[in-house]
């Protein structure tokens, strides 16, 4: 097992190695926007899958919606550049609300944060697998066992503790974007020679008709707030500020802009591309293979389109390896988690945050199939819902500060914050019966939790906590009594006596018998062996020895007055794993109910077996 | 779980309880048959089965293979009504071997029963499915679900403690022979009516022509193993002669000749019907019960024969939760199996040999999609084994007895022994491919297994021994050495510390820090309340405890010359289960891992949280 560990996640690392490296702009820009840039990949898909409930008349359509959605991008980067201004050592939602909107509205953060970071994951690693299989289809049967492959494969490397600033992962990035423009270019030269051959205005689908119709309403609307999957990630940069070169402010915040500015070109490209080009989705290829398809034709150049699609991905996947432990482990220090989120591991990493994010993304991905288009409902509402309580955190601050109120931050903030909050309810309403209804049922239960832990812990402190006075009414020092179970005289009872008598002189063996023609036989061998030491025999007509034990315990602690009665079991200890079943396991047993039942200490004493 | 336990399988039971009823004849040929006739069920279909690998031209040969089949049974019950005056106090294969012919041969014939009993269940549940399916053919998608449900209520059942003598027992086997006989009846004159329109001689298909070509003698010896299956469950009344009124031996010898007469009758009337109607095996419907579809006609008295046929099926599994908890507490007591399988639960009955049965069971029913023609050969090997074994031994107990030998008795058996060692040989060949080597390697795993028990039982008896030479010697009482783990001081350290002065004086508190900067805090502390314990603080720079921990208690060890160390380690113990979660386990992982690696007491105090 040691040794199994060792090997997947590498030797134990010092607490003093942990250090943190300052980024360059270049640098920061792929390490923090793989997320955000990644949903590219996925979000026009979305806005056509919704439209299909129309029909494809109504395709061109997901043309106004992207560019409503490029509106939001502009409104909330703006903003989170004040955010990013106002919080220079970073913090994400939960801990702006924390500091100022009060306890309850953080955990609401932290519980639609934790949501936002596992659906991150989830979703990724399924659409970043649908990018393999839309290359390779052979693989489709496969899907969700590739998926969770993939999970497992970040979980081991996040255990063994990579940093997200590792230079390695800022190629993919650029490989990416690299690939998306060119694509946008060719794609945009082509459709000028070819013409405009995709969706187009039907005359029934008109804007007055469509709007005429409360469904078709609801669904443009539903399709609106799938099409906000594009901005998940965009707060990455704001969580990061510590990690930027000083001036680091700035810095992240320039690089915030050059985010918003390629995600938006990206986003916008590619929903044209596909409008013009009339794609549609289907089951088995995703909308922007085939616009990488019809770009770079069905050759080497499109395998590597699908390649560094599902690298990026796996990137984006992989930034919530690094927020979900962070923000447990924070929330776990404040006593709303359990406090074994907060310890680091052997290799400086929060592991058990860690392998909790993998196995709840991964019971998302099974019980979803790795499906992409249905895993997006849940994803939205957490990540807007982030967003309203950030900017409202900061319009709080901004509004109690001494140095003077700027009026235009506070309008550029405070139109962010409404925006957001507007396009989460939508979300919640349009979406859901679609899956968003989860999210709404979580996120309360979390909340609960949370109270609830917070409560035990605070409780546990009071009851803990060790006062002089207390402490100096301590009685005086009693030997305990100690009781000896028996099944017969062998060296594991000349073990235990031995033991007893060095820590008491009240000694008792007891041993319960299912046959009472026994006591006699047990007696006189006992009484040959230890004639100083009583040996109480208990007939149990049941052959249970736990009740007649825990009976005979119950009258030992009263007659022991305040004296602690110490129970001593003795534990073989096998020399081969198999050797455990051939033992009686009863003094396990024993010990776990004497336990949880009196107030006796248990002493266990190994035998340890020569073969 | 407790109260579940409690109400599945009802109150415990006094060991005074434990005590047999003596059966009358007519009760015990239901009690003891129920699995032996049960195998018409499916013996004949079996035998169709093999010979549709040369086409429904050779169906006539399941005629001569039948009246073969019957000559075998003839021997064997000649034989064994031998076995049974031998053995008056019965006695399977394992102790009739065990007794006469060495521990060696008697571990093969445990390992063939235990096999032979796990398949039993199987084989006959999976065909007691098959007769619900054939009448309900809307049932088939869940044969397996079904199959493992019936395993589980015979399971629960018999840990009730049902006895094999209840009287509700004998009436469905009486039903199904009736059904049986009357089918037989009405479906020979039918036959007689309509005329032979079923299998016939075929020119290409002629005898001379069989045994001509080796493949068609091989399937035709294939063919006459698989219809071996019939005879399995036979010896049941030899090892259940004590069961029976006086003069038991006489009542049983007796009964066995009904049952032998029976099962005969049935198995070739069943066989000579389905030649006669021309029944081909088909997937959805059984061989029996096309036939009782044909005479029954569609109707209820249809429905009712499935019914019996199903019932006495699981009846015959029901037969080896008897035998099977038997042979193992029998085993175990000569310490050829874990201890375990020889204690009786509070019901009586050997629990866990129940369960172990119930698993292995399930297992092979899941592996083989409850298929009775998958699990048929597995079956035959173990059966003949245990038969030629068991006559084997009945052999020698006769050559070796001081009044004489009677050569008229040595032949019956001995007959019987060399016939069965043969048809156990074909068996083994014929059907090697299809499953039986499953059988030829587990066998001998199955013997290693057991003397590797054996050998650990025996060395633990020799170093556990204690003999009064040594016991004389033990040295002076030396108070233990206690060491302390601390994280911090609260009461339940407060408490450990109240424990440690009552057995010792030399105490010594521990505590492992990831930072070195917490020393002087601790110390400060630790100092106001505790001056007189020395504490000692270990810094850990990879935050792990175990392995200073360790390195300090070897330390102490040597320190300690020949007083015991005890650690002492809190468990808090939690109102609420959840709350386990919340607190760190680490005194668990710890408390595994000292005592596996040393020689240390340790004292487990339990911390009752009051919320």
């Amino acid at each position: 097992m040691a040794s199994l560990k060792r090997l997947l996640i590498g030797k134990p690392m010092e607490t003093k190695r942990l250090k943190h490296e300052k980024l360059p702009k270049w640098k920061a820009l792929a390490v923090f926007s793989s997320d955000a840039l990644s949903s590219v990949a996925y979000a026009t898909e979305e806005i056509l899958l919704v439209l299909a409930l129309l029909g494809t008349s109504v395709f061109f359509y997901s043309l106004p919606i992207a560019v409503a959605i490029l509106v939001l991008l502009l409104l909330v980067t703006l903003s989170y550049r004040q955010i990013i201004y106002a919080f220079p050592s970073g913090g994400g939602a939960y801990v702006v609300a924390r500091d100022h909107l009060g306890t309850k509205i953080s955990l609401v953060a932290g519980a639609a944060l934790m949501i936002d970071y596992i659906l991150t994951v989830a979703v990724s690693i399924s659409s970043g697998v649908a990018a393999l299989t839309s290359a390779f289809p052979g693989l489709l049967p496969w899907k969700v066992e590739l998926a969770v492959a993939l999970v497992l494969l970040l979980m081991v490397l996040n255990l063994r503790g990579i940093t997200e600033s590792a230079t390695v992962f800022a190629y993919p990035t650029y490989v990416f974007i690299g690939f998306v423009l060119v694509m946008i270019a060719v794609g945009g030269w082509q459709l000028w020679q070819e013409g405009w051959h995709g969706f187009t205005m039907h005359e029934h689908a008109s804007t007055a008709h469509m709007f005429a119709s409360g469904y078709s309403l609801f669904i443009l609307l539903r399709a609106f707030s799938s099409g906000c999957s594009a901005m998940t990630g965009v707060e990455a940069i704001s969580n990061g500020v510590p990690a930027f070169r000083p001036d680091s402010s700035k810095n992240a915040a320039i690089t915030m802009g050059w985010m918003s500015t390629l995600l938006g070109v990206m986003f916008l490209g590619i929903t044209v591309l596909a409008a013009g080009f009339g794609v549609t989705p289907t089951e088995h290829q995703t909308v922007i293979s085939q616009i990488g398809r019809h770009v770079f034709g069905n050759g080497l150049l499109f395998y590597l389109f699908q390649l560094a699609t599902m690298v990026i991905l796996v990137l984006a996947a992989n930034t919530s390896f690094a927020g979900f432990p962070q923000l447990t482990s924070i929330m776990a220090k404040d006593g709303f988690l359990p406090r074994s989120l907060a310890a680091r591991g052997d290799r400086l990493v929060f592991s058990n945050g860690i392998i909790l994010l993998s196995v709840l993304a991964i019971a998302l991905i099974i019980a979803f199939h790795a499906k992409t288009h249905s895993l997006i409902p849940l994803y939205a509402v957490g990540v807007f819902l982030s967003f309203t309580i950030g900017q409202s955190g900061l319009i709080k601050k901004l509004w109690n500060r001494e140095e003077g109120r700027k009026f235009g931050v506070l309008l550029t903030v405070g139109t962010g914050a409404v925006v957001t909050g507007i396009v989460t309810l939508v979300t919640m309403i349009a979406k859901f019966t679609q899956g968003a209804w989860i999210v709404i049922v979580a996120i309360p239960l979390f909340v609960w939790m949370f109270i609830r832990i917070h409560e035990h812990y605070k409780k546990l402190g009071e009851q803990l906590r060790l006062d002089e006075r207390e402490w100096q009414q301590r009685g005086k020092l009693l030997k305990p009594k100690v009781i000896i179970p028996i099944s017969g005289v062998s060296k594991v009872v000349a073990q235990s006596v031995q033991y007893a008598r060095s820590i008491s002189d009240d000694i008792t063996a007891l041993s319960i018998i299912f046959d009472e023609k026994d006591e006699q036989k047990l007696r006189q061998k006992w009484e040959k062996f230890y004639p100083d030491i009583p040996l109480k025999v208990i007939y149990s007509p049941y052959r249970t020895i736990l009740s007649p034990l825990l009976e005979y315990i119950t009258k030992a602690e009263k007659e022991a007055d305040r004296a602690p009665v110490t129970v001593l079991l003795p534990q073989f200890i096998v020399k081969k794993w198999w050797h455990t079943f051939l033992h009686n396991q009863t003094a396990i047993i024993l010990r776990f109910f004497l336990i949880m039942k009196k107030d006796v200490v248990i002493a266990t004493l190994p035998y340890h077996l020569r073969e």
